[in-house]
């Protein structure tokens, strides 16, 4: 017998893969060129969001409690700083490595979970505060940070 | 004490109310004129997508079993045919009173279901089915559609 809670986390992490899965299959598909091209006259370019995507994920790998971020220098250039902003940023072809050395890390450690560990805290939660909102806990980061993916995945589709 | 299936529907629910307001601010500052606009040039026009999105929603209805679908006039222009195939279809202003409505409807709904009925299956999984994949759940729906309204709320944020 499956109970809710397996259940409720079975739901967050399809729906995690699916999108990176969805994500990557869009990367896959563009080239280097392509990823430098804007989404729409003036917005930011494909690169911006493999590199904001890249720095959105590696910084779960502490907010979860796994382990330390793997690549901090792509927060200036892509959370801190709108797209052209910063001259010198890595190439397409190091942020796809990147891009997916994050998710495979993220996985493998998802993999090792017990369900009861998907509801303890984060890490920018303090435990006075998670006492008094429990739901501020790991798979609260993982269903939000799949929205944020699914918001960017609708932008980068739009690339032609 | 917070139970765990309690505070998984808690971020579930959090999140789709979050991400109905964003898109609600978003179509509040786009006027009409702006709505008839394309999201990026060849793409599809605002309209489409708030037809489109309140159409997905207006289906959730009869999935999650509460009740008939209200507008299922707008499954031909805004489901089953691309933006701009049906040369008659709703004013923006018709339609943002839809999306108004099928999501007060929603919310209605969701407020009076206890924990447990979220874990109920929704109307398209047989019985038969669900006894072996019991996270095919109302809750799953209301997952996938969050992160469905996210992927197009990123589109929508384009529109100048």
């Amino acid at each position: 017998m499956t109970n809710q809670s397996q259940i409720a986390v079975k739901i967050v992490l399809d729906l995690w893969n699916s999108r990176v899965k969805a994500t990557n299959e869009i990367f896959d598909k563009l080239t280097d060129e392509q990823l430098m091209q804007e989404i729409a006259p003036g917005r930011n370019r494909g690169i911006y969001l493999l590199g904001h995507l890249t720095a959105v994920h590696d910084r779960m790998l502490p907010l979860l409690n796994f382990e330390k971020q793997m690549y901090p220098q792509l927060d200036e250039p892509f959370l801190a700083k709108p797209d052209k902003a910063v001259a010198e940023i890595p190439s397409v072809a190091e942020l796809r490595g990147y891009w997916k050395t994050v998710n495979e890390k993220l996985a493998a450690h998802y993999s090792s979970l017990q369900v009861d560990e998907w509801f303890q805290r984060h890490t920018s939660v303090s435990e006075e505060d998670f006492a008094k909102e429990p739901h501020r806990n790991r798979l609260n980061i993982v269903a939000g940070r799949t929205v944020h993916l699914a918001s960017h995945i609708g932008q980068l589709a739009l690339i032609k």
